[in-house]
């Protein structure tokens, strides 16, 4: 993998001068904002386990049951989105006919859930598959959208669910398959996050549109290790082509490595000049509680999207961070190219979020 | 379902009037790009079967072996999808290293066909899942990222191939199913699009976001039946949003309805008081001949994708057409979904080409 050599600082005036900025974005994957879209909504809904984990307490709903009464565990993963996007409209003061534009993803096979939601609403609707890097593909292309002056009210989602995760990934639960201590425990959740031109929540000021690493990984268990490569590539990217450097941020966050991958985040970073620091959390690793039996902690596209509308938007509005960014990180195989014998590709899409 | 009833000729000023046109586009599902960009290179590659048919002598290429000397359909897909990214980087002069994006979809299981010609190609990537209705997503966000300035050239991708959808949507190739008569056969094929901000090709100057229309099939081997509602949605958006009459195009193209779906449309827009006429072509219903057993036509992600690429683009360029809206139709089901007693969600994106 070549990681470009643009020459340090040289996105310095990034905000000042246009001109810059257009010769810095004609190189790289760094886009600027020029209408900045609002967060104005947002909710989360976990499962139970989620519930009872460290950073519980912020989710706006957590279920008592994780089928949430319905026959089957998609049906869940639908009814758990639908109600996450209820919450965030409710939470943005909109009605569904005020959405002009809804982009969804999940993990399911042709991304089911996202599909069967749309339906329900019958808003304009963008499909898109990143994996667990879904929601920051999302608030790109909404930031887009809105900069753009195409639309003025879109909505973000993207949920994730242990059992249909296990289900199209790995093995059936009833199977009863040991996992190994590098695993990770995909989120049972769903989050949406409501953009408008308007309003005066936290802003979406820059994005960078991750590119396809890989290093070679092909164990289905270890996504950690295949994801971090990925994370280390937008990273980079980013604070190259924007001229900042970690201590420009007040958090820097990446979506699912867990406790190994974040570890390997860091190192990798070591070697590329960066040092994180504090202000450097994982999603999956603050998921769930040691004594929760999720080894390296969470994963799933809800991992990261579940805690960047609750915790993260929180502090932002409280004040205690001002400048955030968010690399959600996805892994982008199937089963049968897993089987076939291929190696496990990654991205990681990144937003930087300013108060 | 409700169709929106916007009157009749609110856009009719649209090219000329920015209010009106910021007006409509609040209220509805269509873009008016202020900057539209260029086509500047193409390719379509497609399998025997399809080079026999009535367009095969447009295609660019036709392949020998539909398996292209690899192991497995899942890795001849990808490799027909690189060499049709191949070939548009070519005919559009530029390098690899000249693309600020690809965005890719495709019909197997978390799009792995494009995630691994991403990897290859190693430049800033944006999965997207439309099913069908892949290249108008795609080209919808391209020119979306290009009129915004955000990217100068950018790829739109997409592939299917007959082998791989079987596996993945219906049977096995090797047990033999019997196909209803109402089947339609799913393209082996591949098509890239190359859109720039400069270049003198033709221009994509607007675009609809399709919403998610479900009518009830249940059906797996009648898509035509599923998606002609969709297909039919969107039309109806365009139209009215626009002001402009199907007379306002010199051709209007649908996806993959084939016969049977295309002759439903048909019908559809006389209810909505639009005649179609001999200016109305679907992709799926001109891909085979009739001797060639395909029933109902051709299906798939390429199916429009290559027909847009080589016969209707060529048509352009030589003067034939001037304006030409194109609808590529996707059904969004998964077979879990139906497995599970669901219906078959469809959606179509489509875009305004003039030269």
């Amino acid at each position: 993998m070549v990681i470009k050599t643009l020459r340090k600082g040289q996105g310095g005036e990034l905000f000042t001068n246009r001109r810059i900025v257009d010769k810095v974005i004609a190189k790289g994957q760094t886009i600027v904002y020029d209408n900045p879209p609002h967060i104005i909504g947002r909710m989360s809904v976990v499962g139970q386990k989620e519930g009872k984990g460290p950073v519980g307490k912020y989710f706006h709903r957590v279920l008592s049951d994780d089928k949430m009464g319905e026959k089957t565990f998609e049906n869940a993963e639908i009814k758990m989105l639908t109600t996450a996007i209820e919450g965030a409209l409710s939470s943005a003061k909109l009605r569904a006919r005020d959405v002009d534009l809804i982009i969804s993803g999940d993990l399911l096979n042709q991304v089911t859930t996202s599909n069967y939601v749309a339906r329900d609403l019958g808003v304009p609707y963008l499909g898109i598959y990143a994996a667990c890097s879904t929601m920051t593909e999302a608030l790109n292309l909404a930031s887009t959208m809105i900069s753009a002056g195409h639309f003025d009210n879109v909505l973000c989602s993207t949920a994730s669910h242990f059992a249909t995760a296990e289900r199209t990934y790995r093995y059936p639960l009833e199977y009863g398959c040991q996992r190994p201590p590098y695993a990770q425990w995909t989120v049972t959740g769903a989050a949406c996050t409501a953009l408008s031109s308007k309003g005066d929540g936290p802003k979406i000021t820059m994005g960078t549109i991750g590119r396809v690493v890989d290093f070679g990984t092909t164990d289905l268990n270890n996504m950690g290790a295949a994801m971090a490569p990925a994370a280390m590539d937008s990273m980079v990217a980013l604070f190259r082509e924007s001229g900042m450097t970690p201590s420009d941020f007040d958090l820097i966050i990446t979506g699912d490595l867990g406790k190994l991958g974040s570890d390997i985040l860091r190192d990798l970073m070591q070697e590329q000049g960066y040092y994180l620091g504090q202000r450097y959390i994982d999603c999956g690793n603050m998921m769930y509680d040691v004594n929760q039996h999720c080894y390296q902690g969470g994963s799933g596209a809800a991992c990261s999207a579940t805690v960047f509308n609750s915790y993260v938007l929180d502090k932002m509005i409280d004040g205690t961070y001002n400048r955030v960014a968010y690399f959600a990180t996805g892994a982008l195989m199937s089963t049968q190219s897993c089987y076939q014998g291929e190696t496990i590709p990654c991205i990681s899409h990144a937003v930087v979020i300013e108060r």
